[in-house]
């Protein structure tokens, strides 16, 4: 596939500044980048996505996130003409255009919808890909990074992995902005959701770590497989934390000495009030704190990195 | 069926044919149709939303369904500038605006994205109006109806209601979409899914009914309270026909005398098959019949109907 066919012959920078998209098979500014209200994608969230990082003009882990973007696509049966390769280059292109050295990347794969005449079914629509580049986006503002998150266990439960699959990266958040209301209402940053079972699962965006008695854990069902939670998971590993990865119960995260939370839009950051109670002097906690500092001093020396190939203008 | 109307030209015509559409305050015909890329309403399925159909000139129930889509917007917390006549004045444009004398008419409120510089909440977002008329939409062929419905009981269970309040009309159908391929694969029309519980719920687009020894029942909890299926039961009150509003076991529905699913797109249909059991020598059964024939011959003596306001060139 010919990722660059609609490529401008000269871009103004005052038009991509604040972002570049891509949509089946066009680029353009941001700003202009829509889908239609009709699309199945909107209509029936019959879409899959995935969010890559970049920083210090690279990409972290393109290839983890290209591997579960290509196997969130395939559960869900959203197949698009882009192979990995052509993704790829569309990615590099999008940061090139918008000119960021920080930036928050998405890639989305739409069902689109049935083509005319057919039946009224997925089968008969033709998915394609979206992509863009915008300024990197952080979790939280960076003085609630520097000061710990205030943090609610949400009285909705997450929708269970039973009826939709939570390792494919979807868009079914009624569940995430419900508790997002809660937790304004509760005066906290974020929340926590559990499941039916009452384990803790993860937030809008994020996985969570309790670490206890020295003991990392991490909830293994009803959870996206993060990229950044396996980037911590192996920061662990590194730094001779041991990490287990299974049920936590929602006692766990009570009593936990430290809770952390990890989105590819900030990395680890650490928890300072769950439910009002104060933890570690209500700052993030000290092995937050490294894993924290290790994960951002890795990235600035090359970790998982690839160069965004920026052209000439 | 796409019987034109009063429309502005010939030239127009050809423009808004296939159908007008209504987004934030402007109209376009629908091929022009479009939301951001980055709007939450797509990104995190933060939207409700309300069909209501035209048939031979007039709405449907259309109070019932402003009433139901004012419910779902305020359950969620978006809210749009327009009032309910405001959203009855712009739907009954569209419809004339697209010259249908019958019509599958959407409305959708939208949460947008937070306001620049403002907390990454949804709090901090300007929810706004979309909708559109087109031409009607038969949730299944004409033939299909006419020979009955094939349905299997699907393996994915529906979303819960805890998690994703079922009554506020959402676009959470990874459940629906999952159960859709299933169907197709087992060379069926459409599903039924059940909940955690194995009670049943509803299906993609269309609430289901069983009837038993002259007594109708259908699901009343993870289901939404459709319109259709709110005029079924009104129908079997004024046939003398027992219904009950209650759980709904999958053995009851297995061993169902007749099988129906209530749709805005196309009102009562009958099912023939269920999981390859044949039903009503594989009709439809003469009670769904008898719900069906009434349904549109009141229809077209003007049941519940809001005549469309064509206006003049």
């Amino acid at each position: 596939m010919n990722v660059t066919a609609s490529i401008p012959s000269s871009t103004d920078a005052a038009r991509w500044a604040s972002g570049a998209a891509f949509i089946d098979g066009a680029y353009m500014p941001i700003a202009e980048a829509r889908i239609p209200i009709t699309d199945w994608g909107f209509r029936r969230s019959d879409v899959t996505y995935d969010v890559v990082s970049v920083w210090d003009g690279a990409f972290f882990r393109l290839d983890d996130h290209l591997k579960r973007f290509r196997a969130s696509m395939e559960s869900m049966r959203l197949i698009p003409a882009e192979s990995d390769e052509d993704i790829r280059a569309i990615l590099h292109r999008l940061v090139s255009l918008a000119g960021l050295r920080e930036a928050y990347v998405a890639m989305d794969c739409l069902r689109g919808r049935p083509l005319p005449g057919t039946q009224y079914h997925p089968k008969n629509a033709r998915p394609y890909l979206s992509a863009y580049a915008i300024p990197y986006v952080w979790l939280m503002k960076p003085e609630v990074i520097e000061r710990g998150a205030h943090m609610i266990v949400a009285s909705t439960p997450r929708i269970p992995e039973a009826s939709v699959n939570a390792r494919a990266k979807n868009f079914h958040w009624a569940d995430m902005t419900a508790a997002l209301f809660e937790a304004d209402e509760k005066g906290a940053d974020n929340p926590i959701l559990l499941d039916a079972a009452g384990n803790v699962t993860e937030g809008p965006g994020y996985n969570v770590f309790c670490i206890t008695d020295g003991i990392v854990s991490t909830p293994d069902r009803n959870v996206l497989g993060g990229i950044t939670r396996l980037s911590v998971i192996e920061l662990c590993a590194e730094l001779g934390l041991p990490c287990e990865v299974r049920d936590v119960p929602l006692e766990e995260l009570r009593n936990a000495d430290e809770i952390l939370v990890s989105s590819t839009a900030g990395g680890p950051i650490g928890v300072s009030r769950l439910d009002g109670r104060i933890l570690n002097n209500d700052r993030p906690g000290p092995v937050t704190q490294k894993l924290r500092e290790t994960y951002w001093a890795k990235r600035k020396s090359g970790w998982h990195a690839e160069p965004v190939r920026y052209e000439a203008a």
